[in-house]
Protein backbone atom coordinates (compact mmCIF):
# COMPACT_ATOMS: atom_id res chain seq x y z
CA UNK A 1 0.00 0.00 0.00
CA UNK A 2 1.16 3.61 -0.99
CA UNK A 3 -0.56 6.26 0.96
CA UNK A 4 -3.18 5.44 3.33
CA UNK A 5 -6.25 6.00 1.85
CA UNK A 6 -7.43 7.90 5.31
CA UNK A 7 -4.62 11.00 4.38
CA UNK A 8 -6.03 10.88 0.63
CA UNK A 9 -9.56 11.51 1.56
CA UNK A 10 -9.07 13.55 4.76
CA UNK A 11 -10.75 17.07 4.95
CA UNK A 12 -8.20 19.62 4.73
CA UNK A 13 -9.53 23.33 6.41
CA UNK A 14 -10.44 25.48 3.80
CA UNK A 15 -11.48 23.52 0.81
CA UNK A 16 -14.15 24.26 -0.71
CA UNK A 17 -16.10 21.55 -1.33
CA UNK A 18 -17.49 22.59 -4.92
CA UNK A 19 -13.62 22.10 -5.73
CA UNK A 20 -13.50 18.30 -5.24
CA UNK A 21 -14.11 16.10 -7.81
CA UNK A 22 -17.28 14.27 -6.89
CA UNK A 23 -16.04 11.50 -9.87
CA UNK A 24 -12.63 11.22 -8.44
CA UNK A 25 -10.46 8.27 -7.13
CA UNK A 26 -8.52 9.18 -4.72
CA UNK A 27 -5.90 6.11 -4.28
CA UNK A 28 -7.39 4.32 -6.25
CA UNK A 29 -5.84 3.80 -10.25
CA UNK A 30 -7.75 0.86 -11.35
CA UNK A 31 -11.20 0.21 -13.28
CA UNK A 32 -15.19 -0.30 -11.91
CA UNK A 33 -14.13 -4.04 -12.51
CA UNK A 34 -11.30 -3.93 -10.38
CA UNK A 35 -12.78 -1.80 -7.40
CA UNK A 36 -15.78 -4.60 -7.51
CA UNK A 37 -13.45 -7.22 -7.77
CA UNK A 38 -10.40 -5.78 -5.11
CA UNK A 39 -13.35 -5.09 -2.17
CA UNK A 40 -14.63 -8.45 -1.16
CA UNK A 41 -10.96 -9.36 -1.45
CA UNK A 42 -11.04 -7.17 1.57
CA UNK A 43 -13.10 -9.45 3.75
CA UNK A 44 -10.76 -12.05 5.30
CA UNK A 45 -8.26 -9.29 6.65
CA UNK A 46 -11.07 -7.41 8.04
CA UNK A 47 -12.34 -10.57 9.30
CA UNK A 48 -9.49 -10.99 11.19
CA UNK A 49 -8.73 -7.65 12.20
CA UNK A 50 -12.16 -7.22 13.43
CA UNK A 51 -11.93 -10.37 15.94
CA UNK A 52 -9.05 -9.21 17.34
CA UNK A 53 -10.88 -6.05 17.97
CA UNK A 54 -13.90 -8.07 19.57
CA UNK A 55 -11.71 -10.27 21.54
CA UNK A 56 -10.07 -7.32 22.99
CA UNK A 57 -13.22 -6.06 23.92
CA UNK A 58 -14.12 -9.65 25.47
CA UNK A 59 -11.31 -9.26 27.33
CA UNK A 60 -11.19 -5.95 28.81
CA UNK A 61 -10.54 -3.74 26.58
CA UNK A 62 -12.04 -0.36 25.93
CA UNK A 63 -10.77 0.02 22.18
CA UNK A 64 -14.51 0.44 19.53
CA UNK A 65 -14.46 2.23 16.36
CA UNK A 66 -17.11 3.76 15.02
CA UNK A 67 -18.05 4.67 10.76
CA UNK A 68 -20.48 7.80 10.51
CA UNK A 69 -21.82 8.10 7.47
CA UNK A 70 -23.29 11.49 6.24
CA UNK A 71 -24.90 12.33 2.89
CA UNK A 72 -27.38 13.76 0.56
CA UNK A 73 -30.28 11.53 -0.65
CA UNK A 74 -29.39 8.97 -3.65
CA UNK A 75 -25.35 9.33 -2.17
CA UNK A 76 -25.29 5.81 -1.27
CA UNK A 77 -25.27 5.19 2.33
CA UNK A 78 -27.62 1.91 1.96
CA UNK A 79 -25.41 0.60 -1.11
CA UNK A 80 -22.23 1.11 1.54
CA UNK A 81 -24.24 -1.16 4.12
CA UNK A 82 -25.00 -3.82 1.48
CA UNK A 83 -21.70 -3.83 0.01
CA UNK A 84 -18.88 -2.74 2.70
CA UNK A 85 -20.16 -2.34 5.62
CA UNK A 86 -21.78 -6.13 4.46
CA UNK A 87 -18.32 -7.91 4.53
CA UNK A 88 -18.60 -7.32 8.74
CA UNK A 89 -19.12 -9.85 10.57
CA UNK A 90 -23.00 -9.00 12.11
CA UNK A 91 -21.97 -10.30 15.63
CA UNK A 92 -19.57 -7.67 16.23
CA UNK A 93 -21.25 -4.90 14.67
CA UNK A 94 -23.72 -2.54 16.04
CA UNK A 95 -25.63 -0.15 13.15
CA UNK A 96 -27.89 2.21 13.54
CA UNK A 97 -29.92 4.29 11.26
CA UNK A 98 -31.19 7.19 12.57
CA UNK A 99 -34.71 8.67 10.97
CA UNK A 100 -36.60 11.85 11.71
CA UNK A 101 -36.16 11.96 15.41
CA UNK A 102 -38.98 11.12 17.62
CA UNK A 103 -41.41 13.85 20.35
CA UNK A 104 -39.34 11.72 22.91
CA UNK A 105 -36.10 12.23 21.28
CA UNK A 106 -36.49 15.86 20.78
CA UNK A 107 -37.63 16.56 24.26
CA UNK A 108 -34.15 15.99 25.17
CA UNK A 109 -30.24 17.17 23.75
CA UNK A 110 -29.45 16.24 20.61
CA UNK A 111 -27.10 13.99 21.43
CA UNK A 112 -29.25 11.93 24.07
CA UNK A 113 -30.61 9.59 21.26
CA UNK A 114 -27.00 9.34 19.91
CA UNK A 115 -25.49 8.44 23.18
CA UNK A 116 -27.90 5.32 23.62
CA UNK A 117 -26.26 3.61 20.21
CA UNK A 118 -22.79 3.82 20.53
CA UNK A 119 -20.87 1.05 20.29
CA UNK A 120 -19.57 -1.15 23.01
CA UNK A 121 -15.95 -2.05 23.90
CA UNK A 122 -15.13 -4.21 20.89
CA UNK A 123 -17.73 -3.50 18.94
CA UNK A 124 -17.90 -1.50 15.45
CA UNK A 125 -20.61 1.07 15.13
CA UNK A 126 -22.36 2.16 12.44
CA UNK A 127 -24.08 5.17 11.69
CA UNK A 128 -26.27 5.93 8.83
CA UNK A 129 -26.99 9.86 9.58
CA UNK A 130 -26.28 10.65 13.25
CA UNK A 131 -25.60 13.60 15.46
CA UNK A 132 -24.61 15.59 12.08
CA UNK A 133 -28.09 16.08 10.83
CA UNK A 134 -28.96 18.27 13.51
CA UNK A 135 -26.16 20.63 12.09
CA UNK A 136 -27.69 19.81 8.57
CA UNK A 137 -31.03 19.40 7.96
CA UNK A 138 -31.92 21.42 11.18
CA UNK A 139 -30.01 24.38 9.58
CA UNK A 140 -31.18 24.29 6.30
CA UNK A 141 -35.01 24.38 7.45
CA UNK A 142 -34.57 26.28 10.75
CA UNK A 143 -36.04 23.59 12.99
CA UNK A 144 -34.16 25.23 16.16
CA UNK A 145 -32.87 28.89 16.42
CA UNK A 146 -29.20 30.00 15.35
CA UNK A 147 -27.71 30.39 18.65
CA UNK A 148 -28.56 26.84 19.51
CA UNK A 149 -27.29 25.80 16.28
CA UNK A 150 -23.69 27.45 16.75
CA UNK A 151 -23.92 26.13 20.17
CA UNK A 152 -23.91 22.39 18.55
CA UNK A 153 -21.08 22.47 16.69
CA UNK A 154 -18.45 23.16 19.74
CA UNK A 155 -21.10 20.54 21.73
CA UNK A 156 -20.09 17.83 19.08
CA UNK A 157 -16.59 18.17 19.30
CA UNK A 158 -16.29 18.10 22.94
CA UNK A 159 -18.40 15.03 22.64
CA UNK A 160 -16.49 13.23 20.47
CA UNK A 161 -12.98 14.34 22.14
CA UNK A 162 -14.79 12.70 25.30
CA UNK A 163 -15.22 9.49 22.88
CA UNK A 164 -11.97 9.18 21.48
CA UNK A 165 -10.47 9.49 25.07
CA UNK A 166 -12.62 6.74 25.99
CA UNK A 167 -11.04 4.59 23.07
CA UNK A 168 -13.38 5.25 20.20
CA UNK A 169 -11.67 5.20 16.96
CA UNK A 170 -14.30 7.68 14.72
CA UNK A 171 -14.33 7.86 10.91
CA UNK A 172 -16.36 10.45 9.90
CA UNK A 173 -17.42 10.04 6.14
CA UNK A 174 -19.06 12.46 3.56
CA UNK A 175 -20.79 10.90 0.57
CA UNK A 176 -19.94 13.79 -1.92
CA UNK A 177 -22.46 13.84 -5.08
CA UNK A 178 -22.70 16.01 -7.90
CA UNK A 179 -26.77 17.59 -7.95
CA UNK A 180 -26.83 16.05 -11.53
CA UNK A 181 -26.21 12.53 -10.31
CA UNK A 182 -28.74 12.49 -7.97
CA UNK A 183 -30.85 13.80 -10.40
CA UNK A 184 -30.09 10.54 -12.92
CA UNK A 185 -30.40 8.36 -9.42
CA UNK A 186 -33.51 9.75 -8.53
CA UNK A 187 -34.81 9.45 -12.14
CA UNK A 188 -33.49 5.96 -11.92
CA UNK A 189 -35.86 4.98 -8.78
CA UNK A 190 -39.40 6.61 -10.90
CA UNK A 191 -38.08 3.89 -13.81
CA UNK A 192 -37.41 0.99 -11.81
CA UNK A 193 -40.29 -0.56 -10.14
CA UNK A 194 -37.77 -2.26 -7.57
CA UNK A 195 -36.82 0.88 -6.70
CA UNK A 196 -39.76 3.20 -6.87
CA UNK A 197 -41.09 2.71 -3.42
CA UNK A 198 -37.71 3.97 -2.57
CA UNK A 199 -38.52 7.43 -3.42
CA UNK A 200 -40.72 9.77 -1.84
CA UNK A 201 -41.89 13.25 -3.71
CA UNK A 202 -39.98 15.11 -0.68
CA UNK A 203 -36.73 14.03 -1.64
CA UNK A 204 -37.72 16.38 -5.17
CA UNK A 205 -38.47 19.39 -2.76
CA UNK A 206 -35.25 18.69 -0.81
CA UNK A 207 -33.23 19.36 -4.12
CA UNK A 208 -34.42 22.74 -3.88
CA UNK A 209 -32.72 23.24 -1.16
CA UNK A 210 -28.92 21.62 -2.42
CA UNK A 211 -27.11 24.92 -1.95
CA UNK A 212 -28.13 25.32 1.51
CA UNK A 213 -27.16 22.27 2.24
CA UNK A 214 -24.04 22.26 0.50
CA UNK A 215 -23.31 25.41 2.89
CA UNK A 216 -24.39 23.24 6.18
CA UNK A 217 -21.88 20.56 5.39
CA UNK A 218 -19.12 23.11 4.83
CA UNK A 219 -19.59 24.58 8.13
CA UNK A 220 -20.06 21.21 9.95
CA UNK A 221 -16.40 19.68 7.87
CA UNK A 222 -15.11 22.97 8.84
CA UNK A 223 -15.63 23.11 12.58
CA UNK A 224 -16.08 19.69 13.59
CA UNK A 225 -13.02 17.90 11.45
CA UNK A 226 -10.87 18.16 14.33
CA UNK A 227 -7.29 15.77 15.43
CA UNK A 228 -9.06 13.83 17.64
CA UNK A 229 -12.01 13.12 15.03
CA UNK A 230 -11.31 13.97 11.10
CA UNK A 231 -13.92 14.49 8.40
CA UNK A 232 -13.34 12.48 5.18
CA UNK A 233 -14.57 13.36 1.74
CA UNK A 234 -15.42 10.70 -0.21
CA UNK A 235 -16.16 10.97 -3.93
CA UNK A 236 -19.66 9.38 -4.39
CA UNK A 237 -20.53 9.48 -8.23
CA UNK A 238 -19.31 6.07 -8.77
CA UNK A 239 -20.86 3.77 -6.51
CA UNK A 240 -17.99 0.90 -7.13
CA UNK A 241 -14.99 3.53 -5.74
CA UNK A 242 -17.51 4.93 -3.16
CA UNK A 243 -17.99 1.18 -1.68
CA UNK A 244 -14.38 0.39 -1.95
CA UNK A 245 -13.23 3.67 -0.36
CA UNK A 246 -15.10 2.84 2.57
CA UNK A 247 -14.09 -0.93 3.18
CA UNK A 248 -10.48 0.45 2.61
CA UNK A 249 -11.18 3.02 5.27
CA UNK A 250 -12.21 0.51 7.96
CA UNK A 251 -9.72 -2.14 7.35
CA UNK A 252 -7.08 1.14 7.63
CA UNK A 253 -8.35 2.34 11.05
CA UNK A 254 -9.05 -1.19 12.04
CA UNK A 255 -5.28 -2.38 10.94
CA UNK A 256 -4.12 0.93 12.75
CA UNK A 257 -5.56 -0.10 16.13
CA UNK A 258 -2.36 -2.56 16.11
CA UNK A 259 -3.74 -5.49 18.64
CA UNK A 260 -2.68 -9.10 19.01
CA UNK A 261 -4.72 -12.14 20.21
CA UNK A 262 -5.59 -11.50 23.64
CA UNK A 263 -3.39 -13.89 26.40
CA UNK A 264 -5.24 -16.52 28.22
CA UNK A 265 -6.11 -15.78 32.10
CA UNK A 266 -6.34 -19.18 32.77
CA UNK A 267 -3.67 -22.13 32.65
CA UNK A 268 -4.03 -24.20 29.46
CA UNK A 269 -2.91 -27.16 30.59
CA UNK A 270 -4.56 -27.17 33.73
CA UNK A 271 -8.31 -27.15 31.51
CA UNK A 272 -6.95 -29.18 29.01
CA UNK A 273 -6.23 -32.00 31.71
CA UNK A 274 -10.16 -31.34 32.93
CA UNK A 275 -11.51 -31.79 29.81
CA UNK A 276 -9.79 -34.66 29.39
CA UNK A 277 -10.07 -36.33 32.77
CA UNK A 278 -13.60 -35.97 32.49
CA UNK A 279 -15.51 -39.25 34.00
CA UNK B 1 -36.62 -28.06 -3.95
CA UNK B 2 -38.09 -30.98 -2.95
CA UNK B 3 -39.81 -31.08 0.56
CA UNK B 4 -39.07 -27.64 2.18
CA UNK B 5 -36.04 -27.81 4.93
CA UNK B 6 -38.63 -26.34 8.06
CA UNK B 7 -40.54 -29.59 7.60
CA UNK B 8 -37.26 -31.66 7.67
CA UNK B 9 -36.06 -30.00 10.74
CA UNK B 10 -39.37 -29.04 13.12
CA UNK B 11 -39.40 -30.42 15.88
CA UNK B 12 -42.10 -33.21 16.56
CA UNK B 13 -43.60 -33.54 19.61
CA UNK B 14 -42.89 -36.61 21.52
CA UNK B 15 -39.43 -36.67 20.03
CA UNK B 16 -36.57 -37.50 22.57
CA UNK B 17 -33.69 -35.36 21.15
CA UNK B 18 -31.27 -38.14 22.09
CA UNK B 19 -32.83 -40.19 18.98
CA UNK B 20 -31.51 -37.29 16.86
CA UNK B 21 -28.53 -37.65 15.01
CA UNK B 22 -26.35 -34.67 15.44
CA UNK B 23 -24.34 -35.59 12.19
CA UNK B 24 -27.18 -35.64 10.10
CA UNK B 25 -27.39 -33.38 6.88
CA UNK B 26 -31.44 -33.60 6.24
CA UNK B 27 -32.61 -31.75 3.42
CA UNK B 28 -29.16 -31.95 1.99
CA UNK B 29 -27.17 -34.52 -0.31
CA UNK B 30 -24.02 -33.33 -1.05
CA UNK B 31 -20.74 -33.18 1.11
CA UNK B 32 -18.82 -30.56 2.95
CA UNK B 33 -17.83 -28.36 0.13
CA UNK B 34 -21.35 -28.47 -1.72
CA UNK B 35 -22.58 -27.02 1.00
CA UNK B 36 -20.12 -24.23 1.91
CA UNK B 37 -20.78 -23.61 -2.28
CA UNK B 38 -24.46 -23.77 -2.04
CA UNK B 39 -24.25 -21.31 1.20
CA UNK B 40 -23.29 -18.22 -0.54
CA UNK B 41 -25.30 -19.02 -3.68
CA UNK B 42 -28.33 -18.05 -1.88
CA UNK B 43 -27.58 -14.57 -1.33
CA UNK B 44 -28.97 -13.41 -4.60
CA UNK B 45 -32.46 -14.46 -3.57
CA UNK B 46 -32.03 -13.86 -0.14
CA UNK B 47 -30.83 -10.08 -1.01
CA UNK B 48 -34.06 -9.59 -3.16
CA UNK B 49 -36.59 -11.36 -0.85
CA UNK B 50 -35.07 -9.01 2.56
CA UNK B 51 -35.24 -6.01 0.05
CA UNK B 52 -38.81 -7.03 -0.36
CA UNK B 53 -39.46 -7.47 3.27
CA UNK B 54 -38.28 -4.13 4.19
CA UNK B 55 -39.81 -2.37 1.23
CA UNK B 56 -43.19 -3.89 2.73
CA UNK B 57 -42.48 -2.49 6.18
CA UNK B 58 -41.22 1.29 4.67
CA UNK B 59 -44.66 1.39 2.63
CA UNK B 60 -47.24 0.47 5.83
CA UNK B 61 -46.87 -3.36 6.24
CA UNK B 62 -46.48 -4.98 9.67
CA UNK B 63 -44.64 -7.93 8.46
CA UNK B 64 -41.24 -9.07 10.01
CA UNK B 65 -38.92 -12.07 10.73
CA UNK B 66 -38.00 -13.02 14.35
CA UNK B 67 -34.88 -16.11 13.98
CA UNK B 68 -33.99 -17.27 17.50
CA UNK B 69 -30.59 -19.63 17.68
CA UNK B 70 -29.96 -21.43 21.08
CA UNK B 71 -28.02 -23.96 21.62
CA UNK B 72 -25.18 -25.13 24.11
CA UNK B 73 -21.47 -23.61 23.94
CA UNK B 74 -19.65 -24.22 21.11
CA UNK B 75 -22.47 -25.17 19.04
CA UNK B 76 -21.94 -22.60 16.42
CA UNK B 77 -23.67 -19.58 17.77
CA UNK B 78 -20.97 -17.28 16.28
CA UNK B 79 -20.17 -19.17 12.69
CA UNK B 80 -24.21 -18.99 11.84
CA UNK B 81 -23.95 -14.90 12.42
CA UNK B 82 -20.03 -15.09 10.31
CA UNK B 83 -21.91 -17.46 7.73
CA UNK B 84 -25.31 -17.33 7.55
CA UNK B 85 -26.73 -14.15 8.74
CA UNK B 86 -23.84 -12.25 7.13
CA UNK B 87 -25.55 -12.71 3.95
CA UNK B 88 -28.15 -10.19 4.74
CA UNK B 89 -28.03 -6.93 4.52
CA UNK B 90 -27.07 -5.21 7.37
CA UNK B 91 -29.12 -2.20 6.78
CA UNK B 92 -32.85 -3.86 7.37
CA UNK B 93 -31.34 -6.43 9.78
CA UNK B 94 -31.55 -5.88 13.63
CA UNK B 95 -29.25 -8.43 16.07
CA UNK B 96 -28.91 -8.99 19.88
CA UNK B 97 -26.81 -10.81 21.60
CA UNK B 98 -28.43 -11.33 24.97
CA UNK B 99 -25.88 -11.93 27.67
CA UNK B 100 -26.42 -12.64 31.46
CA UNK B 101 -28.85 -10.43 32.42
CA UNK B 102 -27.73 -7.01 34.28
CA UNK B 103 -29.08 -6.21 37.83
CA UNK B 104 -32.53 -3.86 35.81
CA UNK B 105 -33.31 -6.19 33.72
CA UNK B 106 -33.72 -9.15 36.67
CA UNK B 107 -35.64 -6.36 38.22
CA UNK B 108 -38.42 -6.81 35.55
CA UNK B 109 -40.23 -9.68 33.74
CA UNK B 110 -38.00 -11.87 31.91
CA UNK B 111 -39.77 -10.59 28.85
CA UNK B 112 -38.94 -6.94 29.64
CA UNK B 113 -35.68 -7.10 27.55
CA UNK B 114 -36.66 -9.03 25.08
CA UNK B 115 -39.72 -6.67 24.08
CA UNK B 116 -36.81 -4.33 23.47
CA UNK B 117 -35.12 -5.75 20.94
CA UNK B 118 -37.98 -7.40 18.94
CA UNK B 119 -37.49 -6.31 15.12
CA UNK B 120 -39.85 -3.32 13.88
CA UNK B 121 -41.62 -3.80 10.58
CA UNK B 122 -39.64 -5.13 8.06
CA UNK B 123 -36.76 -6.10 9.73
CA UNK B 124 -35.01 -9.45 10.34
CA UNK B 125 -34.89 -9.93 13.87
CA UNK B 126 -31.82 -12.18 14.72
CA UNK B 127 -31.80 -13.60 18.79
CA UNK B 128 -28.15 -14.75 19.64
CA UNK B 129 -30.02 -16.59 23.37
CA UNK B 130 -33.58 -15.11 23.96
CA UNK B 131 -36.08 -15.61 25.94
CA UNK B 132 -35.38 -19.23 26.53
CA UNK B 133 -32.31 -18.63 28.68
CA UNK B 134 -34.52 -18.10 31.19
CA UNK B 135 -35.70 -21.57 31.12
CA UNK B 136 -32.83 -23.45 30.31
CA UNK B 137 -29.54 -22.12 32.94
CA UNK B 138 -31.77 -20.65 34.81
CA UNK B 139 -33.61 -24.00 35.34
CA UNK B 140 -30.46 -25.90 35.79
CA UNK B 141 -29.00 -23.34 38.11
CA UNK B 142 -32.52 -22.69 40.11
CA UNK B 143 -32.01 -19.61 39.77
CA UNK B 144 -35.87 -18.79 40.49
CA UNK B 145 -38.43 -20.58 41.83
CA UNK B 146 -39.74 -24.01 40.02
CA UNK B 147 -43.44 -22.60 39.90
CA UNK B 148 -41.81 -19.22 38.41
CA UNK B 149 -40.13 -21.47 35.85
CA UNK B 150 -43.08 -23.14 35.15
CA UNK B 151 -45.68 -20.15 34.48
CA UNK B 152 -43.05 -18.69 32.27
CA UNK B 153 -43.39 -21.69 29.18
CA UNK B 154 -47.03 -20.23 28.70
CA UNK B 155 -45.62 -16.57 28.51
CA UNK B 156 -43.71 -17.70 26.43
CA UNK B 157 -45.93 -19.09 24.23
CA UNK B 158 -48.27 -16.32 25.15
CA UNK B 159 -45.94 -13.59 23.98
CA UNK B 160 -45.03 -15.44 20.73
CA UNK B 161 -48.50 -15.98 19.78
CA UNK B 162 -48.80 -12.51 19.92
CA UNK B 163 -45.69 -11.28 18.22
CA UNK B 164 -47.26 -13.56 15.40
CA UNK B 165 -50.40 -12.16 15.44
CA UNK B 166 -48.53 -8.65 15.07
CA UNK B 167 -46.67 -10.03 11.78
CA UNK B 168 -43.78 -11.57 12.98
CA UNK B 169 -42.83 -15.27 11.11
CA UNK B 170 -40.93 -16.80 14.61
CA UNK B 171 -38.03 -19.11 13.38
CA UNK B 172 -36.82 -21.10 16.25
CA UNK B 173 -33.50 -23.36 15.89
CA UNK B 174 -32.02 -25.35 18.66
CA UNK B 175 -28.17 -26.24 17.19
CA UNK B 176 -27.92 -29.66 18.43
CA UNK B 177 -24.54 -31.13 18.82
CA UNK B 178 -23.20 -33.85 21.31
CA UNK B 179 -21.38 -33.57 24.48
CA UNK B 180 -18.40 -35.12 22.04
CA UNK B 181 -18.39 -32.37 19.31
CA UNK B 182 -18.63 -29.81 22.03
CA UNK B 183 -15.65 -31.78 23.71
CA UNK B 184 -13.53 -31.71 20.65
CA UNK B 185 -14.18 -27.79 20.15
CA UNK B 186 -13.42 -26.71 23.74
CA UNK B 187 -10.26 -28.40 23.04
CA UNK B 188 -9.70 -27.14 19.81
CA UNK B 189 -10.13 -23.67 21.10
CA UNK B 190 -7.08 -24.41 23.90
CA UNK B 191 -5.19 -25.46 21.32
CA UNK B 192 -5.53 -22.17 19.17
CA UNK B 193 -3.59 -18.81 20.17
CA UNK B 194 -6.52 -17.11 17.66
CA UNK B 195 -9.17 -18.89 19.90
CA UNK B 196 -8.10 -19.23 23.59
CA UNK B 197 -9.59 -15.94 24.18
CA UNK B 198 -13.37 -17.42 23.53
CA UNK B 199 -12.74 -20.60 26.04
CA UNK B 200 -13.39 -19.91 30.31
CA UNK B 201 -13.16 -22.27 32.26
CA UNK B 202 -16.69 -21.99 33.81
CA UNK B 203 -17.35 -24.03 30.01
CA UNK B 204 -16.09 -27.05 31.62
CA UNK B 205 -18.11 -26.70 34.94
CA UNK B 206 -20.86 -26.18 32.45
CA UNK B 207 -20.22 -29.39 30.64
CA UNK B 208 -21.01 -31.06 34.32
CA UNK B 209 -24.60 -30.04 33.54
CA UNK B 210 -24.73 -31.73 30.14
CA UNK B 211 -27.89 -34.19 31.14
CA UNK B 212 -29.76 -31.39 32.91
CA UNK B 213 -29.45 -29.03 29.97
CA UNK B 214 -30.32 -31.28 27.10
CA UNK B 215 -33.68 -32.22 29.66
CA UNK B 216 -34.33 -28.69 30.18
CA UNK B 217 -34.07 -27.77 26.08
CA UNK B 218 -36.27 -31.23 25.78
CA UNK B 219 -39.18 -29.34 28.33
CA UNK B 220 -38.44 -25.94 25.82
CA UNK B 221 -38.93 -27.43 22.67
CA UNK B 222 -41.98 -30.03 24.20
CA UNK B 223 -43.78 -27.26 25.66
CA UNK B 224 -43.03 -24.16 23.15
CA UNK B 225 -43.17 -25.90 20.04
CA UNK B 226 -46.57 -24.45 18.81
CA UNK B 227 -48.72 -24.09 15.35
CA UNK B 228 -47.60 -20.47 15.71
CA UNK B 229 -44.05 -20.83 16.49
CA UNK B 230 -42.29 -24.26 15.79
CA UNK B 231 -38.98 -25.35 17.38
CA UNK B 232 -36.78 -26.55 14.66
CA UNK B 233 -33.63 -29.07 15.64
CA UNK B 234 -30.34 -28.49 13.63
CA UNK B 235 -27.99 -30.98 13.65
CA UNK B 236 -25.06 -28.78 14.51
CA UNK B 237 -21.94 -31.62 14.23
CA UNK B 238 -21.37 -30.37 11.16
CA UNK B 239 -20.27 -26.76 10.94
CA UNK B 240 -21.39 -26.59 6.66
CA UNK B 241 -24.27 -28.21 7.44
CA UNK B 242 -25.51 -25.95 10.20
CA UNK B 243 -24.90 -23.01 8.50
CA UNK B 244 -25.99 -23.89 4.93
CA UNK B 245 -29.61 -24.87 7.11
CA UNK B 246 -30.07 -21.38 8.81
CA UNK B 247 -29.21 -19.80 5.24
CA UNK B 248 -31.95 -22.51 3.69
CA UNK B 249 -34.42 -21.44 6.81
CA UNK B 250 -33.97 -18.25 6.11
CA UNK B 251 -34.56 -18.11 2.79
CA UNK B 252 -37.41 -20.32 2.63
CA UNK B 253 -39.27 -18.20 5.59
CA UNK B 254 -38.68 -14.69 3.39
CA UNK B 255 -40.18 -16.85 0.30
CA UNK B 256 -43.29 -17.91 2.00
CA UNK B 257 -44.24 -14.15 2.66
CA UNK B 258 -44.84 -14.29 -0.43
CA UNK B 259 -43.91 -10.41 -1.22
CA UNK B 260 -43.93 -7.96 -4.22
CA UNK B 261 -42.31 -4.71 -4.47
CA UNK B 262 -45.35 -1.96 -2.99
CA UNK B 263 -46.65 -0.25 -5.57
CA UNK B 264 -45.77 3.59 -5.37
CA UNK B 265 -48.64 6.04 -3.85
CA UNK B 266 -47.16 8.83 -5.87
CA UNK B 267 -47.45 9.50 -9.49
CA UNK B 268 -44.49 8.79 -11.52
CA UNK B 269 -45.14 10.95 -14.33
CA UNK B 270 -45.98 14.07 -12.32
CA UNK B 271 -42.48 13.59 -10.12
CA UNK B 272 -40.63 12.52 -13.24
CA UNK B 273 -41.73 15.96 -14.93
CA UNK B 274 -40.64 17.62 -11.63
CA UNK B 275 -37.54 16.60 -12.00
CA UNK B 276 -36.75 16.68 -15.42
CA UNK B 277 -38.60 20.87 -15.28
CA UNK B 278 -36.22 22.05 -12.84
CA UNK B 279 -34.90 25.39 -13.42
Amino acid sequence: MSSPISDALRYRHGTDLADLDTRGTPGFDGSKSDAEKALPELAPEMADLQEKLFAAGYTGSDRRLLLVLQGMDTSGKGGILRHAVGLLDPGGMRLKSFKKPTKEELSHDFLWRIERELPGPGEIGIFDRSHYEDVLVVKVHQLTDAAEIERRYDAINAFEQRLVDEGTVIVKCMLHISPETQKERLLARLDDPTKQWKFKPEDVDERGHWDAYQAAYATALEWCSTEAAPWHVVPSDRKWYRNWAIGQLLREHLAALDLDWPEPDYDIAEQRARLENEK
